[in-house]
């Protein structure tokens, strides 16, 4: 009902527009709650000849924007870390815990130990947002399960971000070749001044002996 | 039929190489058209013991190689919007707009103005492929609903291009380190010569009252 | 049986908590052996209401460790390619190779050249865990074709690793403009002492004079 076969050789797919890993809500093509695991490369389909009106971004203000982003560390809220299948991610392979839905997790003091301990690093939307509107969009509400419901809960693209940083680097090549250049400026102007003040010993010499 | 249990626990896996979502012709493993919502870390196996002859890049080269990526802003063709699920990609959770097959585009106008506004920030596979081959893969011919086709569509690795940026930052450091050295010692000979300075005009002084 | 309609609209979900794409043995939410395309964008939760205790990470520190961070070329382990569906990963597309099993691995000798040639760019977990401990988590043992047995296996968090890129290229920026500043302070002694030069020679002339 839900996979057919597709098209191209040994291939499935399904017609639902909208796949759900670990959640039964998925508001984008695929959600995976929990982790994805990639052997392989993650490609984007990134032709110019399906793109129009391409014109390359300031590097200067890249620098800049990048300036204003915080990575930071947090702790997961733990009623989230439940709901979006984060308890354990840092060694999910390690040990083996399934799915915890709602009922179970009040049964388990065991897990909410673990729940406690959701750490990561990253940015928080909120801020990139103020740097970078175009990374972050809107997911609609998230119902956690206690109850507590998190409007237009706010989703980030890294990738968004790294490119901003690849223009970073750019611009601090350009920082530090004009650097360069006033160092090299510098250097000339300090061995004439060098030079000069050898020979201007001299002259001062010669000058004086003039006047004798 | 397309999809059993899996060996591990509470899992389930396809035996069809080929899964697509919003895609009836998926031509790598997992072709996903539209967006990817993932909770916790994409992870990536990169163990030393599953890879050999391991060397590393020339960092001096991948500034020079980052220097010449360009980042920019574009429009994708509606065309292609339309057939890759990019319509409202940017905030496809808002306005939840369902998978919109060619027919349906062609009878609504509300839609056409959305797909001509998809626009995004990236890189051109075509100008990746002159800087960082390896990045750059062919997917061959892409069918859009207008009946055009794309020939050798490009796709792009963008943590290939990542991957190169750290390199560039690492010989950033370089370039500031040496930059910091040259002006160490501008700072040490400015120091002298001001020294001197003071000294050559009292030794001039002196010089002169010697010969009066 | 595996999969049924979601509570968004036209959507399906499992409840299986882990799904397989090329593997039987998925051990995260979602495992992909081969390469993943995505048309739209990969979006993560990121909103500040699920996250506690926030706080910035030392850019000083992370330049640091990107330093330390070493980008490699390598080839992969034939075994572990094939395994991991990375045979022809860099055109799959092109090349239409279906996935391969042990039983047709060992009949086919073509194969075994292309799986020869699985050239890769990227980072060793092992080298990254010394400098990002939190970028890397363990995948239990992973069974080789032949039999192999590679024990806690690796995997590496890429994100991770470009976060930290982000806080080195902050940290190089005030590097840059540290050095700056020193620049100015000797660009204005340089021309203070310039200017005393000319000014000491005709001062050393008229102290001279009036010794005559």
């Amino acid at each position: 009902m839900c996979w057919q076969r597709g098209i191209t050789q040994d291939s499935i797919f399904t017609h639902a527009s909208r796949v759900g890993i670990n959640t039964d809500r998925p508001d984008e093509s695929l959600v995976v709650h929990g982790n994805l695991k990639v052997s392989g490369h993650i490609v984007h389909p990134s032709d110019s000849r399906a793109k129009h009106e391409i014109g390359e971004l300031d590097t200067s203000q890249q620098l800049q924007n990048v300036k204003r982003i915080r990575v930071v560390k947090y702790r997961y809220d733990p009623e989230f870390a439940l709901h979006h299948g984060l308890v354990n991610m840092n060694n999910a392979a390690v040990h083996s815990t399934k799915f915890i839905n709602t009922n179970e997790r009040t049964n388990s003091n065991g897990h909410q130990n673990n729940v406690n301990d959701v750490i990561d690093t990253g940015v928080i939307a909120q801020e990139i947002r103020e740097v970078l509107p175009d990374a972050v969009q809107e997911a609609g509400s998230v119902c956690l399960p206690s109850g507590e419901v998190i409007d237009n809960f706010l989703l980030v693209n890294k990738d968004r971000i790294y490119m901003e940083n690849i223009g970073a680097v750019k611009e601090l090549c350009k920082v530090t070749g004009s650097l360069e250049t006033r160092i090299e400026h510098l250097e000339r102007m300090n061995s004439r001044l060098a030079q000069v003040r050898k020979n201007g010993k001299y002259s001062a010499l010669k000058i004086t002996v003039s006047y004798e």
